[in-house]
């Protein structure tokens, strides 16, 4: 597989570069970012010196498609759907990074992203790339829209749930992520010395991934669920950690161990996600493609506690990324990816 | 006031101490801890020295009291009981920082703390100490049961809702703490590699906080309403940052600015207390003795969110301790807090 | 004493108004930076509020005269020379942060910090502002070169050995450093991915601290033993660890107490100088105005190391600052300081 | 290659399992500790479910001969020595990373270990694990004594020097490293709070891995220089950093490319040596076995600083030890490790 890699300067791209040079089958054959002139990735990020010494470039879409089998875009939302069609029309396979192809409505997505789409005929065909739900339809894809950090960690431990359990309507999802989710960009917001220590909630209710998980969901169990969505900034390298409480109905009657059958029941087969008998520690994922879950039911309290842990940038983004590329070119979904 | 304080080598104790040492009209005049024999505390401490060279001993209860005014209990639970009866009959104030007194309810105790209380005639005497509540009792105590951090970084917040809305019947509190919420123990767990970028959630449903709380909110709402507690820790050095969520009932109408006017009611003539026009930041509480509270209420989602930020060992222990003694002893609240 | 501070949003300024705001006897009256309007200082920064509401402004001269006693320069090099005039000629007393009077030699300053001097008046009236040296000199100044971070932990081990012990000729200074020492800069180096977890040595033998730790040894000395100078970037929230190694002469005959009691000579009137048993530990001086220091002699292998340990913003900066205002206006250099 | 690892549970033991279940040609077969049951490895690490479920076991050293073909031993000081002669005798490849068998002379063992060898016969017969000095000794070695992480950080930069310049007599080596190298014990001085944000210099002179460092200089270069240790703990996750000092002799005339063509000489063929044009930065090196080495002269200071940059964990223990590995069993020594 010969990938090329558009913004491979930002924490996702440069995630993407770090999993594909250790992958057995997929060779990295071009690399573009805002870089002014052709530059050794190695000189770039100096840790890749013996590793990945390629040049990264600026954007020549001609030659990445020459290159390349596949094509990463790790490129902000709103750069991404100019990029798609062309790629496309050049019968490469896409794997979009971005936000731009993961909302079905454009109309949502301009709510959210405040810029109209451009290529509302590719959105229509856009699968969404996570593969614990959408296997089938990734393999068959040619553009993917990989899911967003956050909806990754929401939608896997809320999906079997809502599917099998009636009356799940009112649902919290309290989310802490590492910094590094929103971007390598020069704020002073940024700064080591704001980060390190500390912890924030911020835009509570209107995150933009808060329309992908309730669309995702919405799609897959036909339920339209009240999910609340607050995520946190915290002073971690990696990671999101989400504690999602579901409001549990007069006469809910199932237990720990239903909760862990219906868990198997859908996620047996697939070999990231790890359902635990305790409640998941966030270290135990980070720097790996895992997804943990954990649950507590307290009846009395009427309500249940499932936790999430991801690595933000892997299984969050690079990680789930090249599962899809795996899957798209018939390999085992595992491949480089432990 | 002259101060003595046992359990002076736990990292409230030395918070304790930290505190006084620049507090204009306190005196520390004995210290007290396990260490087997007298030491200068500033050479277990050395970031005290010249700053607390007084010596720390096995504890004498005699000389502590012949000593000082006040007592300062920094004493793991169920240690304390063992201590204040004594203390009380030499007409000594005591301020304990052990939750051997929080709670009104031997029973409870018993349930939570997993022994029989010893003292259950103090018990009815302790007075809850947490002064944005309680000041006008807390003039008069001889005996102050201080708050825990968690309680105090959701009662709080919690309490001028609770009393001025009505149908606020489900909360869910996610919070967040540092682990030297944990107590200074030689562990595995609080390795520095173990804590380090790490989150996970412990104790969902069943913390020893949670009656804490409760029984607080009951005493002075007269409401019981159903809170889900669910604490972690998280990489931080210091603080506790708790996010409450609110489960609004139908025709809900209070606004953003209906919930500044209740706060402003009830905190107005509070020092540390500051109401925030934006969801708080936990770095702008370290250090320091002010809880910082902000909100948002989404009418759509039926849901308002409070988030609540402190300094675990300052305003969530030994800051209100000292706040405490001012208070008994008539000075400003905020002497040597500021 | 009523103070102003001008470049009051960067690291240094701001630390100095979190001292003055808990100091007994200062008074913030007029506070600037380059915010395009005047703004609560508590804005800019939340956790000030109810600490410090005063507006920060667009710097005016003439209104920071009138209302001051004293002018804090928080500046960045090159732009304290152009206030200084000024505000010497109306006789207030100022207190300069930039490196901009810290070297006597012009033609020094214009090779290390690139810019011509253009105030070379008063850079001969300007006093060096380390306490520990020139308090003396201190007392009747008008304009205060307050040193840099890492010379204040080298100089003031340094200077007693150097001045009682002949031949030490070859120094190294191995000092490790919080990033906040290189200012509040929206740079992408500063990102906290790229700093949390890391070290890096950097501008080796030429930094520009290096030029200003040699003029003051020589000057105070009258020697100019070789030093070699090599800072550290560490991912740590404060603080400033320098390791300095003291090349042995054949015959050296020095023991450890003998450097104990070289350093009470000169330091046992100096209340922030701590001269310990044990080599210093940084997070016992982080947070205050005191210098620890600590050190081993190996006559076998003909090497001394003397390690000295600082909170880089405070007695690297502010702290010191702090305590060069209260001796000038004749009061308690500790004053407000611990 | 069948691979046991005794002392699985420690930091070392662990990343060597870390490092082999992504290794394609090697099975984790046996694992022991002093757990006192067997137990699933991923159940007392969870970050392994999935991974590596195999049982951890109390030792059996039959079994584990039984199982395997080669034996790591991951266990403190003084207890491999106790192992060793049983698993040479079963003609087991032996890969020790204690510091049992790193110093030839017994005597040197019994001061800095305090306890007397008590298998002289293997100490001679023990080939040091540095791939990059002693690959050729490795490929046919029975027992490797794999080098302490401090040494490999020192001993890589300054053997081609030594080798190649005449006259580097005096050598300052200050080293940072992660609290990790200090294995994982349950100590309060290992607690978070006491190593986040903080750095100290300890066992100036004295640490054990001086001897260690010194005897193979002496031995691959036949001199002896003074060389000065002193080793620091920084509040890092992974990691050493080493800055050597080195004085230079009048008349020194080797300038920085000469340095480069020296290292090319010694190091074009050992795969995981990076020489950098700028000095090292940590982080570029954490998680992976690069040893990066960077260096600057200053003739007029009279001194050449080189420092190096490993993974303290891995480089520095672990990594060496499938290196070796890879190389007893004539595979590429990189295998696995990139």
């Amino acid at each position: 597989m010969k990938v090329a890699v558009l913004g491979a300067t930002g924490f996702t791209g440069e995630k993407i570069v770090e999993i594909l040079v250790s992958h057995p089958e997929a060779e990295i054959v071009y690399l573009a970012s805002r870089t002014p002139k052709a530059t050794p990735y190695s000189s770039i990020f100096p840790r890749f010196l013996n590793k990945a010494d390629i040049n990264c470039e600026t954007l020549n879409k001609e030659k990445a498609t020459d290159l390349s089998d596949v094509v990463f875009l790790a490129l902000p939302h709103t750069v991404s759907m100019q990029m798609v069609p062309f790629f496309l029309k050049k019968k490469k396979k896409v794997i979009d990074l971005s936000a731009d192809y993961r909302l079905t409505s454009a109309s949502e997505y301009k709510k959210y992203y405040k810029k109209a789409h451009r290529d509302k005929s590719n959105l229509k065909k856009a699968v969404y790339g996570l593969p614990e739900l959408f296997e089938k339809k990734i393999r068959n894809a040619s553009l993917i829209a990989n899911p967003g950090c956050y909806p990754t960690s929401v939608i896997i431990p809320l999906y079997p749930l809502l599917k099998e359990i009636a009356g799940l309507k009112d649902i919290i999802v309290d989310s802490k992520s590492s910094i590094t989710g929103a971007g390598r960009k020069a704020l002073i917001e940024y700064h080591y010395s704001n980060i390190s220590g500390n912890i924030w909630a911020y835009k509570p209710f209107n995150h933009q991934h808060m329309p992908e998980i309730e669309s995702i969901l919405r799609r897959v169990t036909a339920k339209s669920p009240n999910i609340c969505f607050v995520p946190h900034v915290a002073g971690i390298e990696a990671g999101i950690y989400s504690t999602i409480y579901l409001r549990l109905q007069p006469g809910f009657k199932y237990k720990e161990k239903d909760f862990k059958t219906i868990y198997r029941k859908y996620y047996s087969a697939s070999p990231f996600v790890r359902i635990k008998d305790e409640l998941p520690v966030l270290k135990d994922v980070v720097g790996s493609n895992f997804c943990d879950i954990g649950f507590r039911i307290d009846s009395q309290k009427k309500t249940a506690v499932v936790a999430c842990a991801i690595d933000n940038l892997f299984k969050g983004a690079a990680g789930t990324a090249v599962q899809n590329m795996n899957i798209i070119f018939g390999r085992n979904q595992t491949l480089g990816l432990v």
